[in-house]
């Protein structure tokens, strides 16, 4: 390790010190007060939502056998600095908008919904980031998002809920975009492999996604929540049904591949998620989630065989086809299905199609653009990028004292 | 693997296809509307029933230590089939019995505990069947456990919260029975062994179990869901206690093994089922936990060593005794609770304990007929059943691509 | 192993029976019946406080390598019987003071917070009790810390949820002068070390114990709960940000410490405690959880160096800084927010500092001194101390039958 190398390391802790001195100033002077007296979110709810996102993506994206230190812990670190950044930023917007105050519970859960993107995007660099980059990325994504789902919410007249829903899509693409600047690890190596280990701790981490996902879909849902709650359990239900299936038939020998569980499992939640309070029957819900598992699995197939090579973009944890694929078939399925209902109201009909499809195209171009400027600046000779032959390693981020390694 | 076999596991696909398939058709036409205006259960109380099966069962059962993968794969495709097919029949019977109907939260909240019959049948043969086999008797079990249900409440007149509770006891009997007619393993062999680390992971399962028993005996119950709670919490902390002394006790140089307390610590919680809304008071729940510990560290000890060998019964996950035998001793202990509280008034009293000891047998019963029956198709030729080699090694249904197998 | 030392083990079942049945006995005489018609906590509030303690605590100590199957199982015997230790001095002292009873979740979730103190003189110790050890201290210790919050309440006048709020301070410090009485290890020999898996395990624990710990510090919260959760999220986001960066600035070349996380990212919690339901703006919430991670990184730093090795005092899991000093910061922050709050009356304002100061020292005093005298106890020949070369070795106390040791 060169010495300019170390005195970078040693400014590090500095700029943390200086974002939370930063952060801590800003709630000062931004946070407005709690109106405690009423709260339309319960307490299971938000701590639902704060479970999905640090046991599941905490434990969901452990799956490298050398880097499972880096994604709990980074994952941690995204979510404390992703809440406090998304909580203000949502503060400053109602104070420079003039919109009415939330409360203090329905303010955080927001918060840890908002920083679901960034820990989206995260996977997709997986391994690749050092934390100064992470950091940074939080930052400019929270900010990024928050604006988009602003555009969306005061031009296009999204409901606040439905704009959240947003946040798979934005936060695979943004990885994706982000991702694409950096330069691609040598094809399947050691140290970018899984072990049956950390597949299993992946499980666990799935599963955690998988159980909570329903309460994601429902938490901001002013009214039907329990619709949007078991029409996302049927949906996540079939969606496991079918990965399993699907699993069977691309592998050779007929054998369950663990990798296509982890993500086709958990892709009926993320398509479900914008029509969940409107779908009148679960069969519906099911169909969807048939189709969102189908379109990952082939996506996964796909995607890494042809359209990743040529584009040159590795995308560790597969976020396009867990989140991103899954999350455009839904933002498609929310039109369709609004076609079906209001078909007799043509003339508004239109506006409210144009509307969805404004949105969905808005969200996704933010994504891309901003995420491509971010890896850009993220790959500026000032951040020190890390050598290829450093990616996916804990151990050149953590102190190892082990006396036997046994990995 | 002959090509004979290779074709059979072609087919494995499609089969979960069509029943999928005819599941959404299904409920089509079946599921009826949710009228969502109230529910009985409450939004946590249902994701604790839907923790303690997705991760209580689904980490329960990782012991093996070449079994993992299944053990919780398999488990969350028991899940997920099962939970469809439960919901569906209980609206069919609904629809069938000109019932009324319940809300949408209760319905997934009973399909969910039903499901544990086929998860604690499941654990008797762990490793021993192949995934056609478990898709077949998942849906086999559940319709006949949902008729067995109908039987109790409509002719026995079984309060409906009081039948589901039958489900431990319906689920290990008909487990045992189905496996009795499986071939045996050869004893303790490399495969069948647990390590400490597979060891760790089931407690992580059997403490999600502990800490989510007080829901799954409450979340039914109309009233006195307080009782409930405080009497199955108080059952599965003596349960406990009792687990570790007894481990102390049976095992030579005092030692405490670990799969005593994974079994034992859980007794309490089926037992105290029965009756855990009518206990007056803590104490009696206690007494109970007591006994039911006892029973199942007693049980452990004589089923393996003389009862299972003679009846060539091989029960992986000692169902038997972590299930079936508590339940045994909690619908005795119902009815003994019964005679005490309603000693005054004889001629009723008569007629209660005869509809109890009647559903309790019926219960049994049926589980072990259809257990059997369903053990015989099982084991048709039909179904390419495992060979005995095969038996607990993940390997045979799920690719290994790791480069370092380091297990 | 001498055969004094088998007939030592074989009276421990004996012990633990004799306990149960007492306990079962006193349950008949004291618990008074549960006045179930209203409840002031929810189901949930308690479920998240019964996590806390079962999964936060049972994993949090599973770092040391060959010590995981004691960690996780005796938390489990610690949490099940101080439990009912707890709720059945609890209810004597109702009894005994003719104070009104509470409902039955409420004795539940407070014997639950109780049994907490217990969990952490346990880590300080951990590795160096045996069983019997062990149980004499659970009694012992809920014993006085019951008393210690009695003079509290009743002398002082404290109010009953800050009385609850001294258990890590209590915990903390009674473990500490139980720890200085027992022989000091050989200085990270490879039985106290650990390994990147069992630190990976011991991050899930520490997940669990951060994402409850603002249901701990509001559950007993009579008004005001939603405050108190959202100053307990900031002080422990900004906890983990601070942890963060000070374990980059304490290691060489810049890495994290595992431990370091493991330990800091909970200060805030234990530290806001005290004032979480009182705290006015996040942000000062926010400097608490700063200044609770940076006494906790630097008290580790220089208590391991300094202060430990000279007092010979060897804290195994670091609760002195983990739980301990945040403690203290956070009784300190009270008094100083009371003072700045009642500035204006100032008679009063004198008496009530008293009054916190006064809670402070006694508990701190009582922790001290009767974790002192237990120590002494303890270490009687008659309780056949481990020799330190058995230290944190699991199969001292349980049976290894695994055929591969793959630890």
């Amino acid at each position: 390790m060169s010495s300019r190398y170390r005195n970078f390391r040693n400014s590090v802790p500095w700029l943390i010190l200086t974002l939370e001195v930063v952060l801590v100033v800003l709630f000062y002077f931004f946070f407005s007060d709690d109106d405690a007296s009423r709260s339309s979110i319960s307490y299971p709810a938000f701590q639902d939502v704060s479970h999905m996102v640090i046991f599941g993506f905490g434990f969901f994206l452990t799956f490298l056998k050398r880097y499972r230190f880096s994604s709990t812990g980074f994952n941690l670190l995204i979510i404390v600095l992703g809440v406090q950044c998304s909580a203000l930023i949502e503060d400053s917007l109602v104070f420079l908008l003039q919109r009415e105050s939330e409360d203090g519970l329905k303010r955080i859960t927001k918060a840890a919904m908002s920083t679901t993107a960034v820990v989206i995007s995260a996977g997709a660099v997986l391994g690749k980031t050092n934390p100064v980059q992470l950091i940074l990325m939080i930052v400019v994504e929270i900010i990024v998002f928050h604006m988009s789902r602003c555009i969306n919410t005061t031009f296009l007249q999204v409901p606040d809920n439905m704009g959240m829903m947003h946040v798979h899509l934005f936060g695979a693409y943004f990885g994706l975009a982000v991702s694409s600047r950096f330069s691609e690890p040598s094809p399947r190596t050691e140290e970018n492999a899984s072990t049956p280990k950390s597949d299993l701790l992946s499980m666990l981490g799935t599963l955690f996604l998988w159980a909570f996902w329903p309460s994601f879909n429902s938490v901001l849902a002013e009214h039907d929540k329990s619709k949007a709650i078991y029409n996302t359990y049927f949906a996540l239900a079939v969606s496991a049904v079918t990965a399993f299936m699907l699993s069977l038939l691309t592998t050779k020998d007929g054998k369950f591949r663990m990798t296509d569980i982890h993500s086709a499992v958990l892709a009926g939640g993320v398509t479900v998620g914008y029509a969940a309070h409107i779908i009148e029957y679960p069969w519906i819900a099911m169909i969807l989630g048939l189709l969102a598992s189908v379109i990952t699995i082939l996506g996964s197939y796909c995607l890494q065989r042809c359209l990743n090579p040529a584009l040159k973009i590795h995308d560790t944890s597969g976020v396009h086809f867990t989140f991103g694929l899954p999350g455009v078939l839904g933002a498609l399925a929310q039109v369709v299905l609004l076609v079906i209902k209001k078909w007799t109201e043509l003339p508004r009909l239109g506006y409210l199609v144009m509307i969805d499809i404004g949105a969905f195209c808005l969200t996704i171009s933010v994504a891309l653009i901003t995420g491509f400027i971010t890896g850009l600046i993220l790959n500026l000779k000032l951040f020190k990028i890390i050598p290829v032959s450093k990616y996916f390693e804990d151990q050149f981020y953590w102190e190892f004292p082990h006396l036997a390694v046994g990995f």
